[in-house]
C-alpha cells in the first residue's frame, strides 16, 4: 500500500522534478497535482512536456478539501509566503507537509521579516517545523509533521562546512561562502530579460552581493553546528548551466591541520550518509558528477601557506537542493527507506 | 533471481550509461565491468566518477572465461570491429549478446567493408543477428541470441519515417534526412582538438557530408519498411550540447494528405509503443523533453504548398540511441517487462 | 567629414550591434540613438552595458524633426510594421533609410499581408526599395534611397544557393532549406518562457514548421536568380547558442556535376566578394568561424549516390544577417569602401 | 609608416587573438607568423580558419634571423619556458619583446623554480623586464625593451583590489581571491579528456586548489601595491564558457567604509584609465559585457555585517587577460595611442 503524495505548485521546475521523482518512487503514489494563481486545469503534457505519457494526472487549482481527503503527504513547491498560509489547515487535519520554500526555515520571525519582507502568518507551526537536512536532523525529521526543506545554497554550504564546525577547527569569524548556481534556481515563473538565453549564455556574474536571502539560513544552521553565533560573507553567482551548485567555502584553521586529518574527519563524519560522497583532498567536486542525482559531493583541502582550509560541495540544486531532499525527508517522515526512489547516479556526460 | 549482465567497454560514455541504467534496474544484476585495450583495472569511482558509491565493482581487463562463467547477457559498448571478434565465443557458450557498435547492423558484408573499411570477422553470426529496434522487430528480438543495437541517427530517422513508408505515402526517391547530434556521440576516447570545449561551444556545423556511415544502415531499414530499395541523402550536424539527437526528415507525398490524416497515422502506428510519444502536428519534438529518458518523441507536419511532409524525431543519443535501447532489447531477450528499468521522464530543465 | 548616422531601436540586440559597429567605423559618426514605445531616455550604459564608456549618447524617444535635422542615414532596427510608417517622412526629406525589419523586403503586398498579417502602409516607397544583398544587387544599392536589409535566414539561404540557380544546375522543384539559428534572432524584447536560459540550454528543436515568414522572402530572391518562380520547403531550428546561423540546402542536380566543377563555380562566383569565403568541398562552414564578423562562409558538395547537391552557408545572424549587412549597404549608399568598419575576423574560440 | 610586428606561437588561441587584433590595428603591420615545435608551414586558413581571407601570411617554423631582420616588436604566445630561451637574442639585436607566458613575470627566480618547476634561463633579462600592467606600470612600460604580459587571473585580481591596497583600507592577511575562467585559458594544445566538450558542458569545478601558479604572481603585485608582503588564498574554477574571467575578491576592512566612499575611491583611481570601467556598488561585472573587448569592469561593495569588502572584476581572458593587454603594452612601447586597435565594445549578446 503506497503512501499518497500530492504536489502544490506542479507547473514549476521544482514541482516538475518532484513529479518526476515521485512517479518513479516505489513507495509513493502521486495522488494529485495542484497549482496556485490559476483556476485553469492544465494537462501534464502541457505543463511538463518531458513527463508526458508517464501519468494521466492533470494539474488543477488548489483544492484544500481534496488534499485533506486524498493526500497523506503534501509538498509545497510554491513561492515564498504561500505555504505558511495554506499548510496549517492541512497540518491540523493530520496531513504531513514539506515546504520547499523558505517559510519555515528561519526560526526567528524577525529575521524572516527582515530578509523576506513578509510578515509571518504561521508562527505556531513555525515553532514545530523541523529543518529538513537529514545529515543534521535525521531523527527529528522522522517524527516531524512539518518539514522546512533547506534552500539550495544552504544545503551545499552547510554540508561543506559541517565537519569543520562540529570539530571546532576553524575561526568562526573567518567564514566565507562563495557559490555558483545554475539558472533553474530562479524558477520557471521568473520570466525577465536577465534570464533570457541570450543574456545568460556565455555569461557569469555575481548577484545579491552582501545581501542574499540565504545568508541568515546558512548562519542559523552553522551557528547550530558551532554552538555559538556565526556570521558569514556569502556571494552567489549565476552560472550558464541549467542545473547544479558548487560552493567554495573558506575558513581560517585554529591550528595547523594536515590534509590527512581533514580527509579522515570528513570520511568519518559522512561514512553513514547515503547521499554524501567525500572526494579526495586537493580535488574538486564537479556539477556533472551530481546533476541528475541526490548526491552531495564534498572535498576539503588545507592551504598551509595561509592557514586556511577550502571546503567544496556540489549538488543538483533541483534534487539534493530541492525536490530530492524533499523526497528524502518524506521517506524519513513516512518510515520508508531513506534512499527509496533516489538511488541513481548523475547523468553524465 | 536477477539476470546477470556484464558490460564490455565500461569506461566510455555508452558503457557508463549502461552501468547507470543496470544499477537501477529491478531485473538485472550488474555482474561485471570490462575494458579492452588496457590490462589495468580501474575503480568505477575513477572511470565513471558520477557513479561512485553505487557499486563496488571494478572495471577489469576483458576476461572471456569470467564472462562465460558469470554473465547471462553481455553488452558490448566497444569500438567498431571488436564485438565481431569477441562475441562468437560467448554466443557459442550460450551467452546472449547485444552489440552497441555497428558490427552486426548491416546485413550486407560488402556494405560493411565499404563504409567501415573493415573485413567482417563473423559472417555466420551476422546472419543470425537481429536488428534491435523493438518498434519494428519486437518478436524477433524476444528470441534473439545476438542483437545489433541500432545506431543513434538511424533510430531517430527510422522512427520518424516508418509510418510514412509503411503506408506508402511518400516518393521513395525524395527522402532527405537532416540530423543534429550532441557531442557525446563521438565518445570519450575521441580526444582531438575538434572536440575540445572551446572549439564546440557556440559552434554548429555539418560533418561527413554525403558520406556518413549511418547512411547505409538507415537505407537498409527504410528499404525493409518500404518493401523496396530506398536511397536517402543524410547530413549529420554537431550540436553544442552533450546529449540528444533531433532528426528533420523531408519527403514528397504521393498524394495530398491532411495534417489530421498524418496525425492519425502516427497515433495509430505508435499507440502501443511504450517509448514513442507522438507530438502535435506543426510542433517539434525537443531534446530537453527526451534527454535522460528512453523516449523517442515524433511529430509529422504536411507542407501543402510544396507537397512535402516534414517528420521530426528526438531521442537521447546515449539512451534510446544506445544504452537505453540496449536495455530495452535485453528486457525482451530475457522475458522481462520491456519497460523495466527505463520508466523515467526526461531531466528537464 | 564623417557621414552622420542614427539608429532607431537602439535598445535591442540588432540596435546594439549597429551601435557597436558604427562606433568603430571610420566613415560614420553616430549622431543619434532613438527608441520606440517609450518616452523615457535611457543611457547607453543601461541599455547596452557592453558599450558603456564608448559614447556619451543617450537613447531618446523617436524624434522625427531631430532625425531630419541631424542624420544623413537612418537605420531602423525596429519591429515589423514600424519603418513603413516612419521612414517615408524621412525619405521625403532626403534622408537615406535602411530598414532591418521586413517592411520593404517583399515586393508583393499581398504576400506581405498574408505572411505578416499587416496591411502595408507605404506601397509607393516599397516600389522604390532595393533588396540589400550586395552580392546580388550591389549597383542598385549604391543608388538606393531606401534599402530593405535582408532577413538573416534568407541571407544564408540565398548565398548558399545563388551559384547553383544562376547556373541552372538544379531542379527548381527540389529545393529544401534546413536552417539553425542562435537565439539572439528572437530579439531582446521577446521575453517569454520559451526563451529562458533553462528552457533553451541543452535543447534543440524546429519551429514554424512549413510556415516561417522568411519562406516567401527566400522564394522571391531565388526566383529572381533562377529567372522563374521557385518554391522551397524551409525549416528553421533553434540552436542553444546566442549567435550564428547555419543553413543546409539540398537540391537535385539536373546532370551529374563533379565536386571540382561545383567548387570552381562557387570560387568564380564569389571571387570578388569581400565578405563571402568559399570553403573546401566536403567540409562545412562553422558558426565559430563567422560569429563576430561580417563573413558568410559557404561550401558545396555533390552527393553522387542520390544526384543531389548539398550547399551550406554560415553567418553571424546579427552581423551579416542584420547589422553588418546594413553597414555594408550604408557604405555602398554613401560612396564609401564597402568594407569600411567591417574588416575583422570572427571571435574564436 | 607602420611598426612591424611578429607573433611566435600563432597557431594557438592567444596567437590567433593577437593576429586578429594586429590585422585590424592602424599602427602595426603583421610582418610574420611563427610556430615552435613543428617545421611544417601552415596556412592561416588552416591554423586559424576564422581569420581566413584577412591575410596572405603563412605560419612558418621559428626563424630568428628572419625575426631580427623583419620585426620591430615580437610577441611570444608560447608555452612557459620558451621565451626565456629565445627572446634574449632578439633583445640583444634591439627587437622589443612582449612575452605572454610566465617567464618574465616573477622577479624571484626561486619562486619561478618552485611554482613552474623550471630553471630560469635568462636572469639578466628578467631583471630588466617590466610587468606589463599599464594601470600600474604605464611609464615603465613606455620605456621597456622587454615586457612580461600579466597572467589572466592576476590581471583581474590586481585590478579588483588595487585601490583598496593602495589606500590601505584592508587587512593584508585577509585577502581571498576566488576566480572563474572560461576554458580557452587552457589553450588549444591542451588536448585531454578533461577539456572535451562533453566533460565541460554543464559542468563547473574548482582546480589547482591551494596551489595554482598564478598565486605568487598575484601576491608579488599586491605586495608591490601594499608596500609590504601579502599572502592570499586563491581558488580558480573552470566555467563552461570559452572566454572570460570573473574574480570575486574578499578582504576585511580596517575600518567601516561606506559604499559611497568605496565607489569614489574606485572612480578616482580609474578615472583616467581607458580600459577600466567602474560599475555601481552592489552590482557585478558580467563576462558578456567585456568578452570581445579589452575592458576590465570592476565593482566594489561593502558588507557592513561582517566588516568585509567584496571587489569584483571581469575581463576577456584572451584580450585584457592576454592578447589585448599585449597590444596595449606594445602601443605604449612604440609611442602609439594606448587605445589604438583596441577601442571596441564587447560582443553581446
Amino acid at each position: 500500500m503506497k503512501t499518497r503524495a500530492a504536489i502544490v505548485g506542479a507547473t514549476g521546475y521544482t514541482g516538475g522534478e518532484l513529479a518526476r521523482l515521485l512517479l518513479g518512487h516505489p513507495g509513493f503514489e502521486l495522488a494529485g497535482l495542484y497549482r496556485l494563481g490559476s483556476e485553469t486545469a492544465v494537462s501534464l503534457a502541457e505543463a511538463q512536456p518531458h513527463l508526458f505519457g508517464l501519468t494521466d494526472l492533470t494539474c488543477v487549482a488548489y483544492d484544500e478539501a481534496a488534499l485533506r481527503r486524498s493526500a497523506q503527504v503534501v509538498f509545497f513547491a510554491t513561492p515564498n509566503g504561500q505555504a505558511m498560509k495554506l499548510a496549517p489547515a492541512l497540518l491540523e487535519a493530520g496531513v504531513k507537509v514539506i515546504d520547499l520554500a523558505a517559510d519555515y526555515r528561519l526560526h526567528d520571525v524577525a529575521a524572516y521579516r527582515q530578509w523576506y519582507k513578509l510578515e509571518h502568518a504561521s508562527e505556531s507551526w513555525l515553532a514545530r517545523a523541523i529543518y529538513g537536512l537529514p545529515e543534521v536532523y535525521r531523527e527529528a525529521v522522522r517524527k516531524a509533521e512539518l518539514v522546512a526543506n533547506p534552500g539550495c545554497y544552504p544545503t551545499s554550504a552547510i554540508l561543506a562546512l559541517a565537519p569543520l564546525l562540529e570539530a571546532r577547527l576553524v575561526e568562526l569569524s573567518s567564514l566565507i561562502v562563495d557559490s555558483a548556481s545554475g539558472v533553474s534556481g530562479a524558477g520557471r515563473a521568473h520570466v525577465t530579460t536577465s534570464y533570457l538565453f541570450s543574456e545568460v549564455a556565455g555569461d557569469y556574474k555575481a548577484y545579491g552581493v552582501a545581501q542574499h536571502r540565504h545568508t541568515p539560513e546558512i548562519e542559523q544552521e552553522l551557528s547550530h553546528l558551532a554552538g555559538e553565533a556565526v556570521q558569514i560573507s556569502f556571494t552567489p553567482h549565476l552560472l550558464p548551466v541549467s542545473r547544479g551548485i558548487l560552493t567554495t567555502a573558506y575558513a581560517t584553521l585554529v591550528r595547523p591541520v594536515s590534509a590527512d586529518e581533514l580527509q579522515g574527519l570528513y570520511a568519518t563524519r559522512f561514512a553513514a550518509e547515503p547521499f554524501v560522497r567525500v572526494r579526495p583532498s586537493g580535488t574538486s567536486p564537479q556539477l556533472k558528477q551530481v546533476v541528475g542525482s541526490n548526491f552531495c559531493d564534498v572535498s576539503v583541502t588545507p592551504d598551509p601557506r595561509t592557514g586556511r582550509v577550502i571546503a567544496l560541495a556540489a549538488i543538483d540544486n533541483l534534487i539534493k537542493g530541492a525536490a530530492g531532499q524533499a523526497v528524502q525527508n518524506a521517506n524519513l517522515m513516512t518510515g520508508q527507506d531513506e534512499r527509496a526512489g533516489l538511488v541513481t547516479g548523475a547523468l553524465a556526460p
